[in-house]
């Protein structure tokens, strides 16, 4: 239906293709479906009785601070937890480096209002979070994209890929939505050094590093790059812009992240925030801060990573022992999903309706890729959002799905070969 | 500090001109001064026991749900309930027609991404709300104003002002920020007809219309759109966008606020906001329903208004009593503020700082005019944030600071006199 206001929209609405995702991804909401299509955590595993009693004392004790206005850059105790979290890990950070942001997605906005003229170039990986380039399409970003394989971004194509110019890198060094790999440490090294050679600065955007399952903690880029520099005394977190949330360690309903940056860059990203949503809600970054305290959250994450640990094992073991040999898949040490690759010749497209057939939901490969043509032999899984028994349920309807995929092409290829 | 970022920000820094205003605030948060420069709702009449009661059904009974990933749309009971309330007045809402915004000020920010190409002119009241030219700076906006005066917008100037062309009209027609001043049932039928006429759409932003004291009841140009297009049984909300809160009427720490619109806008709006912040605290929608429902609300928003308007009374009483005759004041019938003009030659930025002196505080005029040059004889106060005393003491202060000022004027005027 068309309305006094279609012809006056902005470029910004031009660049938005997530309908197409927003309506495959409703398919997926049958009760009958078991979708590994979400990037949902465990709900069973929010620790309900503690915000019981963070909301109980709160509003019994600090109820007029709680629901009113408050300061743009997030309530203060809460930057100083988390600041002092950031030291534990190395990384220098004081509280005035810490901006509170409403949800991780938000701080992508924020970083895309701050950097992004029309039409600048932006180095990712591929694939990449979608939602980041949701962020940066609507400010007309264009792209330059480097492969991932199994230890993170292809660095011996980086160079090249840095020398088109992009005004910032944007990646996810740990266990990456959606390809499920960990950045090794030379490659890290690697990385920040081209970054520091070539004068492109990186967004680092870091939502599951607490959940690691196994192995060795890679430092994040911003601290290797904090150690290079550790001989400028004026140097604080200077290069790289970090980005975390608790949607994935407390609960995603909460939308609270946050950016560790510069002080000025933090002093814009307020103003900017300021004209965004004046300030992320008190109330919930007041109980997110009662929650947290005294060593909760270190506790509570364990409890994710042992659950979500056990969840990733099954998902690889039936697919281990249902999927056919042609399909290959990533194995993540933590986080949330791992990545599958067709063989040559299937469409993840209409391997996602055979498998809505079979009841069973993915996210198609494309929607993380910035180039239309790309990602349509992969599909992301997510392995934190069912239990046990649905996995293995759904990850045997998803090897009926393929075989039938298979065997069908082969059927659509036969003709071609008479 | 200049670092890698510095150079890269891109033109929408450049028109970020909040932080004087920023750093003169600052000033207003020592204990000593009584400030009349916040726009905060009364923090001691927020419902806490009703908070605390939904807070423990919700978590007893939904927590998995409350503190989940949401649609972007919002919590569908939140949007029924509003689309509800809305259809009291006559307004043919359905929730298809409401998105929930993380405040109003992100609806104006999701209105300025959809709508504000860099240099669009926007037509505003002038004063008009800082937040709103905050919000439509950052997209490049520039502005053409029309004056208010004791009956809103002056409607002989508008006709002019919408030859020029603007993308589209924001106004606030109840008790306007920072007028105070209410647009007449004249004027609002005039302004729809004028916007029909054009073909300038209207955002019509409408924070404080529950709060009404005392007089009639205007209705929204939404309402009166509607009425003028009645003959037409496919129009629905076509012309004008709406926007609202709980901020004033629940609690702003919420960060919860609407958009109604024609469901094609409303479509765009969420791919927007999905890129902004995935969606609003869906623990926040909850709670705010729970603490809402049942007329509780309603009940609650009485009581507001008997407090503001006791607070009112007692600011213009004591301003009749203590200000000296030369400066002018408007009396508003609802809302938080009103709005001072200092007689000719006065500078509300000198009597800031005597103000300040005074221990006493106010928003200069110029803070709400998108051109820098206009306000300077105005400034802002807000009666809704300080108890009768306090309100009494502070003006009286004010007053004080205003006459030293305006002695001061004569002493530095009469040399020029000889």
């Amino acid at each position: 239906m068309c309305t006094p206001w279609s012809h006056r929209y902005a470029f910004r609405t031009a660049k938005i293709k997530s309908s197409a995702i927003r309506e495959l991804l409703k398919l997926t909401q049958k009760p009958e479906i078991i979708s590994f299509a979400g990037g949902l955590p465990a709900g069973e595993l929010f620790p309900t009785e503690r915000f019981a009693e963070a909301c109980k004392k709160v509003l019994a004790e600090n109820a007029r601070a709680a629901l009113q206005y408050g300061p743009t850059e997030g309530y203060q105790p809460l930057r100083e937890m988390i600041s002092q979290n950031l030291n534990r890990y190395g990384i220098p950070a004081s509280p005035e480096n810490v901006l509170i942001t409403s949800g991780s997605q938000q701080a992508l906005d924020l970083i895309a209002k701050l950097l992004i003229n029309r039409g600048d170039r932006i180095l990712t990986e591929a694939p990449t979070y979608l939602g980041a380039l949701q962020a940066f399409n609507v400010f007309g970003a264009r792209y330059v994209t480097v492969p991932i394989d199994h230890d993170g971004i292809r660095t011996d194509l980086l160079e090249e890929a840095l020398r088109s110019g992009p005004k910032f890198m944007y990646l996810l060094p740990n266990f990456q939505n959606p390809g499920g790999v960990t950045m090794s440490l030379t490659r890290r090294k690697e990385i920040v050094e081209l970054s520091n050679r070539y004068g492109v600065p990186i967004i680092e955007d870091d939502p599951y590093g607490q959940l690691r399952f196994e192995g060795e903690h890679n430092p994040p880029l911003v601290l290797l790059d904090r150690v290079n520099m550790h001989s400028d005394p004026t140097y604080q977190l200077g290069n790289i812009i970090y980005l975390s949330t608790f949607s994935k360690t407390l609960a995603p309903g909460l939308r609270l992240g946050w950016i560790v940056a510069p002080p000025d860059v933090i002093g814009k990203l307020v103003q900017l925030k300021q004209s965004a949503d004046l300030h992320t809600s008190t109330f919930n970054q007041v109980i997110a801060y009662e929650v947290a305290r005294d060593g909760f959250i270190d506790e509570h994450v364990r409890t994710i990573r042992r659950v979500y640990k056990e969840r990733r094992d099954v998902m690889l073991q039936t697919m281990d022992e249902f999927f056919p040999k042609e399909v290959e898949w990533t194995r993540p040490q933590g986080g949330l999903f791992l990545w599958v690759t067709l063989p040559d010749g299937m469409d993840c497209d209409r391997l996602f309706k055979a498998a809505v057939d079979q009841n069973v939901a993915f996210v198609p490969g494309y929607c993380f890729f910035p180039e239309e043509a790309d990602g349509y032999r992969n599909f992301r899984l997510n392995f934190s959002a069912s239990n046990p028994e649905q996995i293995r349920e759904g990850i045997r309807r998803l090897a009926v799905a393929i075989k039938l995929q298979m065997a069908e092409r082969k059927i659509h290829h036969e003709p071609a070969m008479v």
